[in-house]
């Protein structure tokens, strides 16, 4: 029997619009849909696909273990996940073996920080897997400010807020233009560093990117009520334009 | 009169199924369609979108004043260039001003090293304007190797092969994935920092990405037969993955 495809389709930053053509496809026709999503919530990407996936689609929602209490450095976390996506890959690949294929829902691109990439690199030797890559949050994000992020020779460069504070700042000082991205409660972190790198008075954040509750803010400006956990920053590079 | 709208349309990497379903839509009901070609070349964005574009629809090509002869860095080019620009905003605003909606096509993502970026800032106090993101010619280029660019706390950095070999190299040195693009006659440049900062063992280089002539080959065993003009270098990061 012919085993079934595991894609990993990318959602973009969250406009249905803004989907591929083959995502968009894939979606209208999936019989097997997957998805991460944190216990006790919906999901942000089952939510991006509301109304497109058709009736009767078996719905396999892949529920995150609590490691809230556990330090990232901790190996116990690293086991708790590993052990969690040996379980959706076993799941998934059962449905292949089956001959079903199977849609996993990714936000923004899948192999750009994506958790997908995780099941990817499980299943891809046993299963066949194909990836349709996404417009990033961060296009999603620059786009959304209306202002170009890189012109000429520009450099960017791409950093994670989870990175350390001198890290972060050293990063930020040698590029021309910058994307901060997994803000979440690094926050008063990242705004630290951007100081230090004298890019604080340039830098946007863009929460919910293309979504119907987008904002787009200077930094300087944002007010308590920005919710870091879905925003991008931004800061825009300068070089040549004739 | 309401005044037309001139859509900026990212075409993203060059498969027009990865094109957005905003972007499809827009194109297929296209009664302008603007691009930028080299004089005698049918140009790339045009053929993209080959067979998509409605019959009867106006096009205008907009031509790029030959510069092979000018340095970068000569005055005369920026002159040359701006006037060129200034022409084609001229040509873009009569349209808007007569009520027409023109979709200029765009390669990649618009806001991300694009043409377009010179034709919106100048038109976007005069005219309305609006932008559509696409997925990157990069993002196109890393899901082609099969392996994710960037995992955990992955430093992302993106290089043009315009840059001067040091400061490649220097950049090169500090990043964890890197992404280098405009390649064309830099390759050897480009080449000799990747071995300065030892990331030439790890490079790939994509040509077409996402294109029917794709091809993806370990940059230290490319021949001479690789065109860099299309081509994009990715070394991917090796970060954390539980």
């Amino acid at each position: 029997m012919k085993m079934g495809t595991i894609y990993g389709v990318g959602l973009g930053p969250g406009d249905p619009d803004l989907m591929s053509v083959r995502a968009d496809r894939l979606l209208r026709n999936a019989k097997h849909v997957a998805y991460f999503r944190k216990p006790g919530r919906s999901g942000q990407a089952r939510k991006i696909v509301n109304g497109m996936i058709p009736e009767g689609a078996v719905e396999f929602p892949m529920e995150y273990p609590v490691t809230t209490e556990i330090p990232v450095t901790d190996p116990r976390y690293n086991e708790l996940l590993a052990a969690f996506y040996e379980d959706c890959t076993r799941h998934l690949k059962a449905l292949s073996e089956r001959g079903e294929d199977v849609v996993v829902l990714c936000e923004g691109d899948p192999f750009f920080y994506g958790s997908f990439m995780h099941l990817y690199s499980r299943l891809r030797q046993d299963a066949p897997v194909e990836v349709v890559p996404a417009i990033t949050g961060m296009s999603g994000a620059w786009t959304a400010t209306g202002d170009p992020i890189t012109w000429g020779d520009d450099v960017l460069t791409v950093l994670v807020g989870t990175l350390p504070e001198d890290t972060l700042a050293e990063r930020m000082a040698l590029t021309d233009a910058l994307v901060v991205m997994k803000i979440g409660r690094n926050i008063d972190k990242v705004k630290r560093a951007l100081k230090t790198a004298g890019l604080y008075d340039r830098a946007w954040i863009v929460e919910y990117a293309q979504m119907p509750n987008q904002t787009v803010t200077k930094l300087s400006e944002a007010c308590e009520k920005i919710t870091p956990y879905f925003s991008i920053i931004v800061v825009h590079g300068q070089g040549r334009r004739p």
